[in-house]
């Protein structure tokens, strides 16, 4: 089984005045590694984007992240549906769990502007995770 | 049974290349509403953000929302436990709903830094919502 | 002589570590006092933003800026050229001035995308600042 | 003479609905370069940051910022005064130069709060640069 993994050094105005790197910066962080792992399924087209709506997020604050040190977000998991799939995301500071959360995606046809299958290529990759 | 709204206008910057307000953003949005209305619950004493650490967010995006419409984003509801509450959130651009969320919170005692039940004062006026 | 001016509530994210609003967030509200300007120009139809480019932005931290205390962010002047005029931008909470700041915007031809003059109907509503 | 370098990847929800990076991410990154200078002169020891107040900044915005292209950041000069020192920062995405600014940084002595002589060992590592 592989995982997706990148890295993001946590950046000043990520932080809040209560010290550590603010939930709002997290959800976003979210988007990072979800869009990373998209485009790294297609060779970094970012038209792919253009094909996916986020439908739903979830997010678990397990522990404060802070500044100062690496953050690791990993996609560790996708469970593939029809038209859509769900992502599991972990995040890790050293080996301290920080977030863990999960993110439904869902297929469209940019024509018609509706959902749709998702393609067997793309279950192919997805199905390698 | 009362509401609490805010209107936020949305900013440019909140805006992506897909051309419309970004995921990120909301997810954003998610705690102006809820720190507003855990201060308005204090006469906006910022003090009380120390008390309170968001356990979970959970965000439906059940609709684009778009660059220069005003968005209302409500707490409709909390249901409150020992020492956790969940606030639900709804957001709206003019009559169509855009989002729907929830937020656990979970209070704390500041000297212990641990969960502690949240107090008798605070039960009543959540009740009201 | 008129003023352009809009409040503007700091949010917690947009606070940092060191206990204020994050000077990138100064920089972004100039842009949200910019273009709400640009906006009630022309009746607030986004489209005209396609015709202005950023040149340069200067920005004079005159004072910390803190969370829980309402900006009132000012455009003061405008001073007009060929196809560029700056904005010189103004920031108070209460009676203290925070920042001080102007931006260039170049006026572009959406066909040919190069500079072109400011039609007459826009320098009679700058002139009026 | 050295340069201090680093790579942005750009994200998404950095974007803006007109396509290209949003100006007010720029001047996020202008924070992201200086931080991250700062703290290579003390071992990345996040306490110097309390040391320093942004006096001012100036960005020139010399060509669009683009999504999928990273963008190299680089403090290419400083000079040194007494209390204070400028930054200057140049961005590149590939051999494009789109950005050119500085940033006026004044050296504060913790306990009176008040601008202090830059030291002596801190001036001989800028004025490696």
């Amino acid at each position: 089984m592989k995982e997706f993994a990148i890295t993001i050094t946590p950046r000043l105005y990520e932080t809040d005045a209560l010290g550590h790197i603010n939930n709002a910066t997290i959800a976003a962080w979210f988007e990072v590694v979800r869009v990373r792992f998209l485009e790294s399924l297609v060779d970094r087209d970012p038209g792919i984007l253009k094909q996916w709506i986020l439908a739903s997020v979830q997010i678990d604050f397990i522990g404060e992240t802070f500044y100062g040190v690496d953050v690791t977000a990993k996609i560790v998991e996708a469970t593939i549906g029809n038209t859509s799939f769900t992502l599991h995301t972990e995040m890790f500071q050293g080996d301290k769990q920080t977030v863990r959360g999960k993110a439904v995606l869902v297929h469209l046809d940019l024509a018609s502007k509706s959902p749709a299958r998702i393609p067997d290529d793309l279950r192919a990759k997805l199905a390698e995770l």
